[in-house]
């Protein structure tokens, strides 16, 4: 999306925008030949259907398959590719850490060393997260690398975050993850070996990961750290800025409200499961002028293998969206961040199904799912340009040119 | 489209190329469920569809409606985001005004003034274009800001347009058009205040309007001009460098005659109505390897809001499509530079219909309207690959690379 023609053309307008983005959402024909959306049950969004648009989105490139940070960026109107988000810097803004422009993060697992130095486990047993919450605290008491302050902050179980604040860091290293147990961890090293800043920022996450080691070295099994993803915060332009747009997420996990605050959202408290986030969405409506309302299970569903519970999850979501047309939205676009096809148990590269509603839509078929998306009149097209779609139909944007 | 390999690869031949416009072709659905051009009887679109290729083509971004001039670049085939046209350069070369390099021109709107300086109508009651000519002619005598050249051409109605001829003018200024009645109108500011340029041409441009607003104090409602879309020629390649086509344009309309102009292509002496056009068509046909055909009526209707009328206008244009089958071409496309919904009454960001017939096509439907289209073997693609895909199916392109 070509961002200064949206800061171009946007208007600031009554009418209100709603992003449902099932995590996930796009899959494959299970044994009876259909996706996991197409076997879903699902009367609402196939009613819906009939009045709406549809096409099917690529998130980054053809064959490439998106992490959640690329994929909902794409979806935010920037392009991943000139946007590359470190893992630490999401789960720092999911934890609700305020990231300051020069502050380098990464994501800690505690994870188990052996006696010889091997790791044993990469996630410690996934210890329960009130441990997790223990050892973080721990770790942000006692590690002293002054005159740069460190903050550990806990995520869940065994994940955590790891912050370094000083000016001059970089985030061109790599992890200390040896993806495998049975091979000892890896020291941080600069990516880029000629630049001072990464070979120092290098240095110290080695000298963190020392002191973490004796701090914890009686807390088997989760006597050592993992550090990965290092990130820095980036500078993505803002939704009200660029959209002018008074935004709001509503998201139950961390990562999520992460990369809606990058965005520039405000993260609203969300009721509990997905119906708790559909009361979330309707008690806020009048503040804000869009809502993106991130749906989780259906990627969990699909990264477990399981093609009835992702069925089942779409299913639950497809109940309530009755309950999100009575609110009115202008436009209302359901889609996904990428597929995660049960049958590949993890995120892969396919399009993803796109449903867009809006009183000016030109429909193609009476149901929702990937073949009838295919049909649609958007066609296949990139995942970036979701939002300039919605402030179209929602009628936010000016005429370009003459 | 790369119009550098365009240049590489277009060749000259005896084929004919036809690229007939219906200004605001793409609608929305209607009461019955069917768009305007679905609605509309079109046995001979219907019979070529069955024998063409169709898609939906995207004339400028997702979400955006496009105003005329980007629409038709877009169609021949240049970026409009890299090409803004100024209305004023439009409105100039649509009267047949031959711009030069360095002429800066505007679009005025005769209009009323009160006796204490606020705009109470902003197109003097839609006067007549025989007073507008005769106006127009007035400034043309009398306006002196020597020894910068000044001409005032008029165009329809209450419209005209005026040409600054000087070195060294630029075209970043603002519009003095207040927009809406009760308000004052606005002095020309240079939009870039620290270009030189820019500052001198907005002092000529406020002189200008000093002295018309002088030279019309008495001849109320047509007492005031209003300047804006201050714009310069810009420097589009042409046809005949770009694509090796000796292009001709027949259109009714002042300003499609202007775009077709910029694009280098030659504009006919039409006939009257649709039929003229395509007698023209036909009467020039030897003449040329590419013919533009752009029809308006389409477009009025839809942004009259009256469904029935583009659909009786697209009915009418079906008649004359055996007219257009009997002189050969051997790429001929349907299409619109964008949609104009009656239900919007407005041009709009919807992809456009568009079919392209050849001996070389893949049909896919019976029929021609949006949905048949979204099925087509074309997808959804940029209106700036329609002329790369008439130079192929009219076999004018050599192999890239071995």
């Amino acid at each position: 999306m070509d961002l200064n023609l949206m800061r171009e053309l946007s208007v600031r307008t009554e009418s209100k925008i709603v992003l449902l983005v099932l995590d996930g959402l796009g899959g494959l024909p299970g044994p009876a030949g259909k996706t996991e959306l197409e076997a879903a049950g699902t009367p609402n969004l196939d009613a819906l259907a009939a009045r709406s648009e549809l096409g099917l989105i690529r998130p980054v490139a053809a064959g490439v398959s998106p992490g959640s940070g690329p994929g909902h960026l794409s979806l935010f109107g920037y392009d991943p590719l000139q946007h590359p988000v470190g893992r630490g810097v999401l789960s720092a803004l999911g934890v609700g850490f305020e990231l300051e422009d020069t502050d380098l993060a990464a994501r800690i697992n505690f994870a188990t060393m052996s006696e010889t130095g091997e790791i044993t486990d990469r996630r410690a047993g996934r210890i329960p997260s009130e441990l997790g919450s223990e050892l973080a605290a721990l770790l942000n008491e006692k590690v002293d690398l002054s005159p740069v302050e460190t903050f550990v902050v806990p995520e869940k179980e065994h994940r955590a975050v790891v912050v370094f604040r000083a000016e001059d860091l970089s985030d061109a290293l790599s992890d200390t993850d040896p993806q495998q147990t049975g091979k000892k961890p890896l020291p941080v090293r600069p990516t880029d070996p000629d630049s001072q800043k990464a070979r120092r920022s290098a240095e110290l996450a080695n000298a963190f990961v020392q002191q973490a080691n004796e701090i914890l070295s009686d807390r088997h099994p989760a006597n050592t750290v993992l550090l990965r993803g290092f990130g820095m915060h980036p500078a993505l332009p803002k939704f009200d800025e660029v959209y002018r747009l008074r935004a709001a997420a509503i998201a139950s996990y961390p990562m999520y409200k992460g990369l809606a605050r990058l965005a520039g959202m405000e993260v609203l408290q969300e009721g509990e499961g997905i119906a708790g986030e559909i009361r979330t969405l309707r008690e806020s409506w009048e503040g804000y002028d869009f809502f993106f309302v991130h749906i989780k299970p259906t990627d969990s569903a699909g990264e477990d293998g399981d093609f009835e519970r992702k069925a089942r999850v779409i299913e639950e979501v497809d109940a309530l969206i009755p309950e999100i047309l009575e609110a009115g939205p202008a436009a209302f676009a359901v889609t996904g961040d990428h597929s995660t096809p049960a049958a590949l148990r993890s995120h892969s590269w396919h399009p993803v199904p796109f449903l867009l509603h809006s009183r000016w839509a030109v429909p193609t078929a009476g149901g929702f799912g990937e073949r009838a998306c295919a049909g649609g009149v958007l066609g296949t097209f990139p995942a970036e340009e979701v939002m300039g779609l919605l402030m179209g139909h929602a009628l936010k944007l000016n005429r370009y040119g003459a």
